[in-house]
């Protein structure tokens, strides 16, 4: 993952973090269901934009990268296999 | 929302909120994006059984308490009619 | 289920129908991947909307309408916990 | 997409239109709703595991095929570049 989608990941993980807290925080106030569970929809989606982030940046760093021009043995092709199977296995969770 | 829903609400999200923190530490220590990505979905679900925990609660005390027995005007059919165009909008939200 | 939600419901169901036979013409087409990606996140979205306009059915009939003011003897109270529990498992499998 | 995959994939969506009908059935009879809502998230879950395997074949074909070991331009960087943004945006409109 190069350095600058690495700080901005961060970035969103911290107000992500602040953003659970803030539901806490409505929690113990005793905040309409419904405000909470807005609240909760908004994370959610934030943490989705994160994964599909980082599975973008994962499909260009090490499958793409991985599969770029150098003299491959068989091995190598083998392992595009488990990296789309890896891949396929993180969306089914993803989606479950 | 009664209290010990409450309770069991506010542990679930303070878990949320360290698995965040978690994730966090995963990307500074530049962690195999696929394991941070489980990490993310691990989170995602623990988000919607809390949002599912929510609207459940919400549905008992709110949806059903308000609509029992009591001797109603047309004004509160209508605000049945709202607290559930209200459940549809957060359903829609969260399934968005 | 009210007959005019029954109605609209139906003409949804078939309009995903074809929506479907439409994703299988593209893929005999070997139409662009992303293109057809992008039908299929339509009528899953669809198909979300349906489940959404078929829950809030479920709890105006037979969620509300059930509390509603008759004589309850505390087996009803059970039932009303059945109902919720039911509700959850049902949001649980669509956020899963 | 190759030949093996698009049998496959076709299979599933004949399937899943196959379900789509007998959802419509279901309502017509009158059947309970959580039995239809059940219904209608193993169909969501058909649907997902049909765009999870389109994807990861997006990503074998024409990602990884693109990138693989011919003298690039510059202009060819660029496309991969358009292709992720593309993955990008197909993640998030499933997620959405």
């Amino acid at each position: 993952m190069d350095t600058q989608v690495n700080k901005q990941i961060l970035t969103r993980l911290r107000r992500i973090e602040g953003q659970v807290g803030g539901i806490q925080k409505m929690v113990e106030e005793q905040r309409y269901c419904v405000d909470i569970l807005n609240q909760i929809s908004s994370v959610r989606a934030a943490l989705d934009a994160v994964g599909v982030e980082l599975l973008t940046s994962h499909i260009k760093t090490c499958v793409i990268g991985h599969g770029s021009g150098q003299d491959h043995s068989d091995a190598s092709v083998q392992t595009d296999e488990d990296l789309l199977n890896e891949i396929k296995l993180v969306l089914n969770r993803f989606l479950k």
